[in-house]
């Protein structure tokens, strides 16, 4: 792996996406999230994604010159169309406005459809929690899971973010609906090892931890079987009807032309309550509990969601992002 | 198991609540949510869980002239004080109040503090839905769950509820964080059958589907291991920080002392963007997409949450609901 710099890293993909039909300050942005992403320790979202994207660029799945636009709004709640925008830029605006609502509201939603994959979903959870608030938000994706008691991808792993703020460090649960991704289980093959727990069935219809049966079935795990399956079909339906977009049966299974995505976006305000000192502590408070509470294995205390967080964007920062040198190559090339 | 009349059941129940300090209208509505409950055939949380509803209104726990009351509002936000009540009344005050609000805003938001157990959760899920909106509402609840990583229990297992309104029957997701409810291992141990997955930890800190080795050491397995650990505490962080209520670890571990309880109820109203006819067909042609996939075992189609309710729910007003006979005995003798 190489070690190239942040900043390095960001000016070679904005580069790469001005001469793409970018513009500046978007190009910027787009490329910013992309180093965020390695930054924070989420590789398969991150800039080892670049290229992907660059390629639905060229497919024309992504439109580099669109900007999503409000079609309807009441109150705390607005449907915006993506139009095939960016995936992060769109998905970026679209907490961004869900955050100005809430200022107001205390609680406001953006819906958005015809969208493009938003790569890391916790990237808008740290945006939100960054403000003050909580944000929660989810997407659909393309039929990439089979539900419980299903023997074919029907339902999508439909990522749900939720991010809480918290000063010492904001604490963001980024899951998606399968127990193990696509890119997880490569992972676990290429080094040889067996998953931590059942991930997915075999040939045989058994449940297995080896990723590269599941791999050959495509027969994934949903996170706690019947339960995230169910969550999975709630959010899809949440997400088309408040969206008006489509719904993951919609959604081409194409990783390369996975496009027209629908995604929700909520941002709730407890500040605007009052008693902001008291607010403040509640989720140093429940960390702490957690911390203090016995292990399963001594000297490996519970962790929050996102607790490494922090730790990864510091070290990454300081010794450059960690990249595979072939995907490096390819952008440098681009 | 005796059947009996779902309105001789109700007028019953309703009577003990009247002998004990509930108003004609709220013993009413009380009364009907333990009824519905069991005749949805969720037992566990239906009648069979009233003698202990009446043991806490004794201890004080619960106070049966109490009625909730706004303390904070911003918006489209508010924040309540349940003041000790009823919880499946309290429950459902606050979403009707989160339903008002989102005729209004689009999207609302109810947090109430200081309350007490909902019973099902799904009631104010179907209560939403059948008002035409989307319901989200989760509770905390006392530590009785140990967090992936950790030996004793520490976090609730914080039941969330996501209901689709649906003209063909409504879409409702029940579901708390713990894999098996102690409800459900106790009813497999008395049947003499294992688990159908694995739910949670033996003596020797392996994972099994033996429900008595996992009611010995009290460590359940969180639904998706790290993902229902994850999701358990943000929802407990989000309940205490938008109701100024207690979080889990302030809560007493007793069920009959389980007091104080922080929950919120999130109503959104798709249909007030527009675009009526399309909206109403999204959840099912999401339910049918799922229902034309290949089962995993031939015969048997996948599900969407909440399927089986309304053919129970018919099944049981017909036949009368099933009661254990002790439990009728105790609540006759009441």
């Amino acid at each position: 792996m190489n070690r190239i710099s942040f900043e390095v890293v960001h000016a070679q993909l904005a580069n790469v996406l001005r001469r793409r039909g970018f513009s500046d300050a978007r190009a910027e942005l787009c490329a910013r999230l992309f180093a965020e992403t390695t930054c924070d320790g989420v590789y398969s979202h991150g800039v080892n994604r670049f290229p992907r994207f660059v390629a639905m660029v060229h497919n024309g799945s992504v439109d580099p010159a669109a900007e999503p636009r409000v079609v309807a709004r009441i109150g705390a709640l607005e449907r915006w169309d993506g139009q095939r925008g960016a995936g992060n830029l769109n998905a970026y605006a679209a907490m961004a406005r869900a955050l100005a609502l809430a200022a107001d509201h205390g609680i406001a939603c953006v819906a958005m459809g015809n969208t493009n994959h938003w790569m890391r979903g916790g990237t808008y959870g740290w945006q939100a929690a960054d403000a003050g608030m909580i944000g929660l938000c989810w997407t659909n994706t393309m039929p990439n899971l089979p539900p419980w008691g299903g023997a074919e991808p029907c339902i999508g792993n439909n990522p749900l973010v939720i991010a809480v703020p918290r000063a010492k460090g904001n604490v963001v649960l980024d899951m998606a609906m399968s127990q193990f991704s696509y890119g997880a289980m490569e992972s676990y093959r290429k080094r040889g090892v067996m998953l931590p727990v059942d991930g997915g069935f075999d040939a045989q219809g058994n449940l297995t931890r080896d990723p590269a049966a599941i791999e050959g079935t495509q027969r994934l795990l949903p996170a706690g079987y019947w339960k995230g399956s169910g969550l999975a079909m709630v959010l899809d339906m949440m997400a088309a009807m408040l969206s008006l977009g489509n719904a993951t049966h919609h959604i081409v299974p194409d990783p390369l032309r996975e496009t027209g995505l629908s995604q929700v976006f909520v941002a709730m305000n407890p500040l605007a309550l009052g008693d902001e000192p008291h607010i403040e502590r509640i989720a140093d408070e429940v960390v702490e509990s957690v911390h203090r509470s016995r292990p399963a294995e001594e000297g490996s205390p519970v962790r929050y969601p996102g607790e490494q967080t922090l730790r990864t964007r510091a070290e990454n920062r300081r010794l450059g992002l960690l990249l595979e040198p072939a995907v490096w190559d390819e952008i440098l090339a681009m």
